[in-house]
Parts: structure tokens; C-alpha cells; sequence
């Protein structure tokens, strides 16, 4: 059986965007049984986890032995054994992989810088003043990858690994109204996220979340 | 044949270190030939170009009409036809992937901005406030990074694309003496740097940006 570990909890901000989120919904979309192994935040920086990620992150992959870290070589090992993900004809199988690190390399490093500044350090001076450029360079980003989707439904001619991994880019800034100023960006973020396989992944997701979540952070009660 | 295409002329701060020195490094551990086809800096945005490489950068594989694009795609694509780059056995190349994606995305993006910060931006004042965060950032990663290397040659038991892409990271912060202050992880990178391979890939880099050096900034002449 494959364990996936996560955090327990997160906060609201990390809620359906936190890495995990991308192995589950691969684990939906090839069809294979896993079952949870979480963590609480605390544990991340612990002998016994840091042995299994050296970084002290999420997500761990584990199976039949082998324990594998990193979001992107999970999906890429997962979608590697199914054609639900990575088309079995060797180019279209190359390009796939190229748009999963275009991702991963091109598109998430100025994305996660914007949400960073504005999740982290909003209000620190030096972020005020940097704010711009990483919009502008994020902008950019999006820009590029609009015109290579405009016209297509997904990057290669049908969903694959690639989508999977571009989409949950993409809700790493669902506070701003970036990819919503973009239509064509904003069908392709909903035509991905409108997949079954995706709606179980945020549902198991969620429900592990609000089962570990800490007493003032539950559902409202009466006082 | 394998075409590379990369820049066939950069300034200083990117000589030896743009990205289309993992694709020659790459090919020379497997040893492939390939001949070049750079472009100037001033074609990124050319129409021909973004056909090739929807984000404008460099560096682009080319091998019986397959156009790949990311330097980590094609590293990988590279690795998955050689044993010298990628083992066998199927534990040890899976978890070779994982550190070849931990190398591009849980090391690289801090390491990047550093990097990004001093190269383009040092007399901003938004960049003197942020820099000591960016650099704790960047620090903490190589810390991880040195833990795990701390007893060993390599991050897997032998040189893999993992080695390979790490060191190339860890070169983007060769203006400063992040990585020299930590022994372990200095002496890997140079155990990396010391492969013949890596020192064909270099020489040949390095021939092709002489070869095309604008007149002011060629090789001193009488004047």
C-alpha cells in the first residue's frame, strides 16, 4: 500500500495549495489506493522525518520500501505507470515531462516568490517596495503561458501530469486576480480543477484537515 | 544529431553558469554528440524562437525533429538513455530523480534568489533591506543539503544527474562564499567540477562565447 505524508493541519492560507494536494490528485487520476501517514508541522524539523526528507518538507512518498520526496518526482514516478498522466508515445511523453518542469522550474519559482510576499511578509517595508517586480515578473510568466494555451484545452493535446502540475502553479496565487485577468488561463485553471479526480483529492484533502484541526480554528460553536 | 541551442554570447556573471551548460555536461557524460545552434541574447522574443520555447530562454534540445525544452527535462531525457547519468536498478533511479528535483526545486529557487538579487539588483534599496532574509533562506537549504552529503562522495553512492544538476545550482552562488564555508559541501562541488566531462563542457562553453565576444569586450588588444 502507498502512505503519503503530509501535514495534519494547516492553516486556511495552505488549505488545497499545500504539496500534498498534487500527490493525491495523481494517486486519483492512475487509480491507485494510498492511504495517509501524516505529520503535524512540528514534526517536520524531527531526526525521524528529516532521515525520509532532508529539506524537513512535505510530501513523502512510501512504498514496498522505497521513500521518495519532492512533489514533482512523485508525480513524475506515479505518472510514469500510468497513461491517465504521461502518454506512452515517446514524444509526446518527452514534451510531457518538458511542460511538468516548465512547471515546476519556469513558471512556479516567480509565482511562489509573489505568494510569499504577500502571504509572509506583507507587511514589512522591503516587501512594499519589491512588490511590483514580482508582479511584473509573474505577469510575465503567465503571460507566456497563456499564449502557448490559447486555442488548446490543456499544454500537450490532452490533460496529462503536466496540467496536473501547472494548475495546482497556478492556485498558489488564488488570492490575487492574476490568472482571472487572463480568461483563456482562468478555462484551462477550471477545466482542470472541474476533474473528478481532482474534486476527490481537495475533498480527502480537506477532511484530513478539519478532523486534525486545533480547537480554536474548528467550526464555529456556540460560545 | 543533437542540436543545443543556447546564447551564443553572455556577459561575465553568466559565463560558465547559464543553464545550457547542463545540457553540454549532460551529453558529454554520455557521450553524445551534439553540435550547436545558439541564438543571440536579442532572439529570445523572436516568434521563431517562442515556437521552440514558449518562456523565451535558453537552453533548447533538438534530435530528429523532438524539440525539448527546460534543462532539467533534457538533462533527464539525456539521463534516461545513459547508465552513466541515471542507474539501472530501479530504487536507486527513482531516488535519483527525486534528487535531481530537489536539486531544481527545494534548492535552486532560494538559491536563485540570491543570485538574482546581487547580479541584478544590488543598488536597490528594496534589495538591501531583503537580502539578509534571502540569504538565510539560501543558507538553511545548503545546511540541509550539506547534512546529507556530510559522509558521503555523491547524493546517491555514485555521480548521477542528480550530482550533476546540484553542482550547477550551487555554481549560480559562485560570487559568494556560501558554499566554501561549509568543507563537505565545497569539496563536492569541486569532486563534481574535477570530471572530465564537466571540464569538456566548460572549455567547449567557453569557446563558443570567445569566439562570438562583442569587439569591446573580446580579449585585450594594442590599441
Amino acid at each position: 500500500m502507498i502512505k503519503l505524508t503530509g501535514y495534519r493541519w494547516v492553516p486556511p492560507f495552505a488549505q488545497g495549495v499545500s504539496r500534498d494536494m498534487r500527490v493525491r490528485w495523481a494517486l486519483e487520476e492512475a487509480g491507485l489506493a494510498y492511504e495517509d501517514q501524516p505529520i503535524g508541522f512540528e514534526d517536520r524539523t524531527a531526526a525521524s522525518h528529516r532521515s525520509r526528507q532532508p529539506f524537513g518538507q512535505i510530501p513523502v512518498f512510501e512504498e514496498d520500501g522505497l521513500v521518495l520526496f519532492e512533489s514533482g518526482t512523485i508525480v513524475l514516478h506515479i505518472a510514469e505507470r500510468s497513461t491517465a498522466l504521461l502518454p506512452s508515445e515517446p514524444g509526446a511523453r518527452a514534451r510531457t515531462k518538458t511542460w511538468m518542469f516548465a512547471a515546476l522550474n519556469s513558471v512556479e519559482p516567480d509565482i511562489g516568490n509573489l505568494a510569499d510576499i504577500d502571504l509572509f511578509h506583507a507587511k514589512e517595508e522591503w516587501a512594499k517596495q519589491h512588490r511590483p517586480v514580482v508582479v511584473d515578473a509573474a505577469r510575465k510568466r503567465l503571460k507566456d503561458l497563456a499564449a502557448w494555451i490559447h486555442g488548446r484545452d490543456y499544454l500537450e493535446d490532452r490533460f496529462t501530469a503536466a496540467d496536473l502540475l501547472m494548475t495546482t502553479v497556478l492556485r498558489f496565487i488564488r488570492h490575487t486576480d492574476l490568472v482571472a485577468q487572463i480568461p483563456a488561463l482562468d478555462a484551462y485553471r477550471q477545466r482542470c480543477e472541474a476533474r473528478p479526480a481532482f474534486r476527490k483529492a481537495l475533498a480527502d484533502h480537506m477532511a484530513l484537515i478539519t478532523a486534525n484541526a486545533p480547537p480554536q480554528t474548528g467550526t464555529k460553536q456556540s460560545a
